[in-house]
């Protein structure tokens, strides 16, 4: 589709700020729709985040860590938001180490997709890394987490029992499984 | 883990409220840390959503829509947000029907995951549909959408051209390839 002359396209008309935090904000975007109404759409701005599939030895690295918008804590593979001005892959690589302590030899991005896209703007960039070697975890100072590494087979009952319960986690389990299936994490 | 005696778990000390709103809401959670210190963490409140992989002559129904956070047009399966009260899986047909003109004989669920479990409570619940018979589509009023059904060779070339560019799509992308491949959506 040409963008420069999108059918489906809402028009800026103005911006309200709300809120301005230190991981997201939110502002209220007034459009005009395609067929000339006004419409209000809620936005929350968020920086972009990387999350990394690491595989030792025929696992996968996953971390604990509360999450408190749900209340409970999640087994989620290593993932962070990006730095004001960070390089995406030096992000993957950073939250990698500082979360399970290990670096890689080998990284490459599987692919990007936007969490919500209904109401917010985040950006996941997910990669996987390979030949890991073990070092020490630096989680930031309000992060508390548990590192282990699981199967696949673990991993889909992980994913049964809802213990790992998040897009991004489930997105890299299926890469891994279409990887063993057709060699490759993204046909 | 046993929830009642978590060690990540983080204590709610108070919350405030900034913004309450048609789609989302946001509040700020002061919180007590595993470590005894306190931290604020930045809270979007979302009533959940359907999405659903309608699947018709070896296709996969897929509507394009804007989505002003990203600025664009977005190539994604039929999807939208929990009606207060309402029931999951009747939303996924109701959300079919409205966005597709589709109903379907047969649905179930492939799994539900958080779509942004760090700053957002929206669980996304992932159905898919078969013995689909066309109708009208009756979109909300600020929706306007194109429908169309593309094979799994196209929805991999979208995803690599970003057309397709969501968690939930290509998730849904990722479990029809699964399928094909082992005969379950989720293994």
């Amino acid at each position: 589709m040409n963008e420069k002359n999108n059918p489906l396209e809402e028009t800026t008309l103005s911006t309200k700020p709300i809120y301005q935090g230190r991981v997201i904000s939110l502002q209220l975007d007034e459009v005009r729709l395609p067929n000339g109404q006004p419409a209000i759409r809620e936005v929350v701005k968020h920086p972009g985040a990387v999350a990394v599939l690491a595989l030792l030895d025929d696992k996968m690295l996953v971390v604990e860590q509360y999450r408190k918008p749900l209340e409970r804590t999640l087994m989620e593979i290593p993932a962070g938001k990006l730095e004001p001005g960070e390089d995406i892959l030096e992000a993957a690589k950073r939250e990698l180490e500082e979360e399970t302590g290990y670096t890689c030899g080998s990284i490459r991005k599987i692919s990007s997709f936007a969490t919500a896209p209904g109401f917010c703007d985040e950006m996941m960039h997910l990669y996987v890394a390979e030949q890991l070697e073990p070092g020490q975890i630096n989680p930031d100072e309000d992060e508390f987490i548990v590192c282990t590494a699981i199967t696949l087979e673990e991993a889909w009952a992980y994913v049964r029992e809802q213990r790992i319960h998040d897009a991004k986690t489930l997105a890299a389990i299926y890469a891994w499984q279409t990887y063993k299936l057709t060699g490759t994490f993204l046909p």
